[in-house]
Parts: C-alpha cells; structure tokens; sequence
C-alpha cells in the first residue's frame, strides 16, 4: 500500500491489521508518541470539514510529528487555478504524507497518480471516503468487541448516502452479518448494493421504512441525516423528516448492548437526550477516527517502496470517452486523460477511473 | 474550577494566584517550557481575532504544547449546522483544553456544559471576555507593582464596552481604587454598574467628558475605541470623535508614571505619535495576555476533579421564558433549554443563563 | 541585516553565504533539526499563497521550532481596520520572526519599520518577493553548479513579471551572464531594466519574440505566465498565447543539461508532458524554496543586534509629496509619512520609498 483512496484498496488483512495497531495505540499511548518524530503531514482541504482535518491533525500530533497545511481553497493557491498534481508535487516537498479534502470526484486519485508522498482521501466531493469506513470498523471491534455475528440497522438517506454504501461493501467481507435498511421509500438502497453486495455475498437483509419495527433484532444502529433537498416535495418532507429522528422512546424495545452510531455531524436526527444514554456511541466514533488515523499515518510512512499510483486495471480506454459527469475531476482540469475502465465484464459496462460514474458511450 | 466563562467564576484569590504563576512564568521561562508537553490546545474561533487567537497559540506553544483549531466559522463545520455542543464533545476527543471565541452571547457557557475538557471562553459576542480582563490586571500588577491605591481613567464607550464593565467589576474588589469615568454624555456608564458595582463597594468615581480635565490625577488611563455607529448623529459623532483622541498635547499635564492602556485593536483613538512615550503600554499589554493566558492553562490542565459545569444557581427556571435577545446562543440553536436565574432577589429580576440579559416577563 | 524587504538589501557575500547555508543544510539536515528548538515563526499572510505560506511553515519545522499566524486577511483583525504597524508589533510579543503577505506594496517595509522581531518579506502585492529571488539562485546554483557563465532563456511577460526584473538584477551581479528575453512585442522588458541594469553592467542580451530561436544556446529557461488580461486584444491573445507554451517538441534542439524553471503556479504555459523530462527543474525549485528559507529564518535569528529598520537613505522629502500609487500601503493607511527618496541623482527622480513607485511632482 502506498495511498489510501478507496476503502476498496485494502484487503480485509489489511483492514485488520490497521485496526489491530489502532487498539494497540489506545492502549499504550506512550509508545507511540514519537514514532513520526520530524515527519510533517499536510492537510491539504479543499472544502472546510472540522471534525476530519482536526482528527488528523490529533493523530499526526500524538504520534509527535508536526502539521502544515490550508483549511478551505480560499485560504489556497487553488484559486489561481493551480492544478492538484501541481499542488501535490509541490507540497511533496515541504510535507511526509498528504491529506486530501476536495469537492470533486477522483481529486484524491489525481493527487495520487502524481505525488511522491502518500496521500490520503479524506474525501472527494460524495464519492469516496476511506477513512470515515476505518473509523466505523474501529468502532464496532471496539465496541461490540468483534465484525462478525452482527445484526446492523442503518437509517436515513440509503440512496445517496456514501459513507452508507460504503460501510455495507467493507462489513460484507465479514461473517454472519445481517442488515436491517431502514428508510423511507423515496431514498431506499440502490439496486446495485442490493445485486452486486448483498446478494452476491449471501447477505441476508430486511428492507423497512420504521425505525422501530426490527429495534429489538439490532446490535448496531447507524444513523444518517435525511436531508430535505432528497424529497421531491415539502410535504412529503415534513411527513417523514420526525420518522426518522432517533429518541428514547424508540429505543423503548432496543437491546442493553446496542451500539448506537452516527458519522456526524448531526443536525437532529438523534434528540440530544439520547446523549447521555450508555449505548451512544457517536462521540466515542469520533474519537476512535483519531486512532486508526494514527494507524494509518504510521503504516503509510514505513512503506519502504516508493511508487506512484498505478491501481490493476481492467481493459481501459483513454481519452475515447469523456466522462460527463459534472462532479468528477475531470470537469475542471483540462489536461487530464480520460480514463474509462471495463467494470463490468458481462453487461459491458465502462466506469470513469476518477468518479466511478457510468459512462454514456452516447448513441 | 474547570472552565473559565466569566470572571466572575474566579475569587480574588484565584486570581491573584493566576497573576503570580504569570509573573513567575516571565522571570523563568525555562521552567515552564515543556510543562504541556504532549498536551494540545484547541482554538475554535468562530469568528476571527487574530490577537486573541495568536496569543493563545503562543502560550500553549510556550508551554511545550501543541495547537490545532479553526480561524473562522467558514473554515468550520458550523457551516453545516453543528450544534456547539456537538463539536466540543467531538473536539474534546482531539484536545486536551479549548478556547472558543463565539458571535453568540452564552455559547461557551454552552460549551461549557457539554465538554468533557476544560472551555476557555475567548470572547462570546460582546459579552464575556474574561482572558481580556486577566491581561489587564497582569498589566496593571506588573507595570504598577500593585493592584490597590490606584487611580483609573476609563476613556472612550464607557456604555457599550464590555471590556470596561469587567476592568470597573474586577478592580473593585481592591482596595482604595478610585474611577474617573471620561465619556460623552451619549456614552456614559450604565446606572447599574454604579449602583451594583461602584458604589456597593463604596468605590470613589468621578464623571466628565473632558480627557484632560483630571490627566494630571491618574496612574492609569485605559483608553476604548468610540464607534461611529454608537452615536444618534453624524454631527455629534464629527464634533466628538478628536475630543477623545489621544496625542501628546493631551498627556502634558499627566504623571510622570503613568500607564496608558487599550485593549487593541486601535483604530485612531491613540495617535500614534504616543507609540514612542515610556508611559504607553498598550503592546507590552497585548504581551502579557500571553503570560497570563499560560497561568490560565497550566492551572485548568493541572485540576484533577472532571466535571461538567454546574455553576451554583440560585433559583431558576427552565423552558418558562425565552430569551428574546438576538445576540443569545439560544437565538440560533433550538434544542437548548430556555433557563432563567433569578438575579436580584429583591427587585424580583431574573437574566437569561446564558447571556446574563434581564428577562422580559410580558405583560 | 536584520530584516529581508527587498532582494537589493542584501550584498552579494550575504547571497552567497545563504546559498551556501542552504546547501549545507541539503546535505546535513540533521545537524540543523534542533536549530530554531523554543522559536515562533509568525506567518501573516494578508492574502493566500500556499506555495510561499507552507515553504515558510516546513521550513521553520524542519528547524526544530514551531509556527502560527493567518493565512488569509478575512481569518484576521485587519477586518477591523488594524494598521500592519500594530499587527507586527502585537505579534512580536508571540512570535520571533515574522513571514508577511500582503496586497500593497510597502506593506513589508513598514512593518519592518515598527517591529521588535526581524521581517520577512513574503510578497508585497507585485512588489518585492526576495525570497522567490533566493530561491531561484539556490536552484541555478544546485542544479548548475554555479552562479556564472550562464545564457539564461527567461520567456513570458518580462514587462510586468517583477519575479523577472528580480532574478535579471541578482544575476547582473555574478560574472559572464547571457540574457536571451523572449516575449512578444507587447511585454518586452522595460527600458530601465535595460539601461539601469543590463547595460550599467555591461551584460550582453538579446531580445526575441520567438521561444525557439534560440533555444540550442540556453543553459537555463525560465519560463512565466503571460496574462490574458496583459493584452491589448482578444486577437493578439488568441494569437501569441500557444506560441509561448513550453511542450516536448520546442525541446527538441535544447542543451541536454538545460535547466527549466518556472516560480509556480503554472497555468498551462509548460505542457504537463514536460514534467517528466529531466531538465524540468520546477518542482525541485518549490524544493529549494524550503532550504534558502531555512538559511533565511536561521540568519535573521542569529543575528545580535537588535535595531529598528533604516535603511540608509540619500536625501529624501518627508510629507512632502504624496505617492499618488493606488497600490502602495500609503493609500490604505492614512497615518503614515509620505517618504519620497531620491533615486537618481542626475535626472532629479524621486521614488515613494514604501513602493518605489516614481514620484510625479505636479505642474
């Protein structure tokens, strides 16, 4: 490994040995507070995000090294129309290790294919989010003391939401997982999880739109923002938007050992008087992100080999299609190739190798 | 103690004990360099000053510390709606110690109430201040050797500036402090700092709109910014504004010793022909905010006994009446309980908890 | 020297023992990791500017001390009207060394004219940037081997590029320079350049508006941007804009050792394809910045005696005549002397000493 981009590029090996250093961390802070000794991470956030660039800020600070770095692009050279491989070439210069915000899709990648440090997606506009995923397994192994054998209701938005999807490929690795999917019938999963997660993987899972129907089945409750700009009208807005906002009343039938989550931030999806309940969990996730971010740094600098990014692909075409999706990379840097790879072999389907996004080969 | 929101949270002998670590803090520096080792401030301004925020970096570095925080609630994720609450539960997972400078009245009290680390309320609107008001009694303890037998000139808003109403508050507790008031009419000190402060302590004070009719008595004069804004008309403001203008004409007739402050930033209201005179304090001021800044966090990091802050109340009601004033945290965020304290129990008067507003009972 | 302002404070032996500090440190970074251990680096940048703003920070990190400051004006009190005089003098008191952006030219001069602690020009609007200028003969002098016997290509906009009439005068100094300055018509080098440098110096030039012609006898090829908004006409800018774009094929007749550099960001004037050849010397540029910074920050520390900047002037006219140069600090801050000093003897012309602008003395 030598970027982390997607969560897709860490083996289920990896994955557990980034978790196992991250519980090792918790337990005997002291010797890990001068392992990145004169190394310097640079947090380099296109886009404003506290919770994530303090975290890494936290981690990269615990383990002794030192933090540069911009919190939004108008604090940046960004605005000039600097290019992010330019960016990152440069502050390969000043900085170990890169963290990367940015609003567009495949920004992160682009920083990979031309940087000579590592760097790290801490998100690319809604697309990938790799760190966000190492954060919730930390948090159920630490919490609920294992990845397997576990029932997991998620609530909220399920269509759009990321973060969700992407917690649903890396548990599916795992064994005896069962999913509750819990949303109203306008932002239920998209078909794709369903066929090519799910079922492929013989996971077995309930799709409901209460949150209190399977309550007493959950080990695990993820909660998610349901966001107003999803519905297709107020009213059905205003008629789902309480529905789905968790409070004691609903966890009246709830295991003792439920562990409750939330990527955060809230907005009021959770009552705040579920806070001082045992089973919230959601600032202690915060919590836990610092620590497998410090795995991760640590496991990012000691890589020996020095390689630029070149993930095994499929058949690709370059520069044949160009991706038009307006939130990938490739909508705002001219230069960049476009890249279509064969994602699908049967069904012949091309994704753009920045975005994902499926590509209209147009008539 | 835990946090510091007001400075009335602090004895006398709290503070003077602050005040001596300081000036100890100045003598031996070396001492103190790596008393924070491996501990990290958090500055959370959500909105911008750069005084208050470097000279809180400063400290925290000086003391062998680390720093990590936002500038600015656009670099944040206020933005996207985070309860303040929320993000110091979250930031105390990533810090050891927070100062937050907030737009609205009683949010680190807020803060305050939720966080499991220490708040240091750095500014909440133009409410509490309680660092600025540290750093002018360190200043006055180190430029005049004492805190007692002083006369003090207060020149500028006298009726607005909170700044003055917590320098009048805190130097009154000491012995044979004597006030001249210097303001015009428009500007003069509210009736209830004379009644509540100045004259239940039996505190001699004189009023004027002169700047140079009593000069010659003082030992300190601390000079405040008159706004444009504060007056009814463009007329008054134009005939006023040089008359409290600071220059070297006007200190003809003052004390040989005397020592002239500002809280900064100046705009005019000093010339800067003044600058250069020995008497002129105000950046030796801004320094010792440091010092004092340092005692500050030595003394919340070293407290042993976690807590949440429970300041003693008197009797109180929670969710009777609202808060009706604008600039009050609760203004903005919906899910805080409404609580009044009854304030003055003979006049029946009760203050919002948060920002200390008299509450309108209605009719 | 006790301050860095303008390229042309510095002698030509201070250059050289910079560049020769710069390399030791190249070769020997752990002899200077504890260097700067207790020391604050303040950098104030009143607009952004990644590239220069992070060089400063790894370097002040890479010499064992720490850093804080702004990196944008809206994160900062100048909001409030603060004059950069008080910014720098407050923020003495926390930091040692001060790194300052700002718009307006002069801006750097009058800090160094009220701080406590030594300036570093990083840029005052299209002013001065020496550090820019340092790193330039850093990398010439790494990548060549030597500051002389050098024809040196320098391409783009050589009448506006204060970067370019930067690095002519700091070459004009060492032994056997060429200049070839490609341009069009519109942006050829300014005629006191020509005269005040070039020709005083007896260095041989051509002039050329093609990027090829002599491409064969280069040892080195700045390259800069040329500005839509520099041209007359869309025409002229349709026209001439690609004809300045550096690609592979108008490398094809270059030295096998030339050296390409550019000051980044690049818009697209170099053809991404560029980056890979061994002659693109820019990236390893941003590079170099780091170290002379280093050399800078560890000479201006070093120094013993602490003095307020004068620099020596001929005979100069104090209030006089007002700079009338809307991008001079004096159209901002009212407070300041107008300072006009007299730079040519012969012809009687006067230069506003903040931005050296020439000085129209009316009717």
């Amino acid at each position: 490994m030598r970027h982390l981009i997607d969560i897709k590029d860490l083996s289920i090996e990896e994955i557990n040995a980034l978790i196992s250093v991250a519980k090792d961390i918790i337990q005997n802070k002291e010797k890990y507070q001068r392992k990145c000794q004169g190394k310097k991470l640079a947090t380099l956030f296109y886009e404003p995000s506290t919770r994530t660039r303090l975290s890494f800020e936290a981690a990269m600070i615990e383990l002794g090294g030192n933090v540069l770095g911009f919190s939004s692009s108008n604090s940046s050279s960004a605005q000039k129309g600097e290019s992010v491989g330019d960016t990152v070439r440069v502050v390969g210069g000043y900085a170990d290790i890169i963290a990367m915000r940015h609003p567009k899709e495949g920004a992160a990648l682009v920083a990979a294919m031309k940087s000579e440090v590592p760097i790290i997606n801490a998100g690319d506009g809604g697309h990938n989010h790799p760190t966000q995923t190492l954060t919730d397994l930390l948090t159920i192994q630490c919490e609920k003391g294992r990845l397997s054998n576990l029932t997991i209701g998620i609530c909220g938005d399920l269509k759009f939401g990321r973060t969700v999807h992407s917690l649903i490929t890396a548990m599916s690795r795992y064994k005896n997982i069962k999913f509750v999917l819990i949303s109203p019938e306008e932002l239920k999963i998209p078909d794709y999880i369903k066929k090519d997660i799910l079922e492929k993987n013989n996971i077995e899972y309930l799709e409901t739109n209460s949150l209190e129907e399977y309550m007493d089945k959950l080990d695990i409750l993820y909660m998610t923002r349901v966001q107003r700009e999803r519905f297709f009208n107020e009213e059905d807005y205003i008629r789902l938007k309480d529905y789905y906002i968790l409070n004691k009343e609903k966890l009246i039938s709830a295991k003792k050992d439920l562990c409750i989550m939330h990527p955060l931030p809230r907005v009021n999806e959770i009552a705040t008087e579920v806070d001082d309940d045992p089973r919230a969990a959601y600032f202690k996730q915060a919590k836990y992100g610092k620590y497998i971010r410090m795995a991760l740094i640590l496991n990012l600098l000691e890589e020996k080999h020095v390689q630029k990014y070149h993930p095994e692909l499929p058949e690709k075409l370059v520069n044949v299609i160009k991706c038009k999706n307006p939130r990938c990379i490739t909508s705002i840097e001219q230069e960049l190739p476009h890249i279509c790879v064969l994602a699908d072999k049967e069904n012949k389907i091309y994704r753009c190798k920045y975005c994902e996004e499926k590509i209209d080969k147009g008539e």
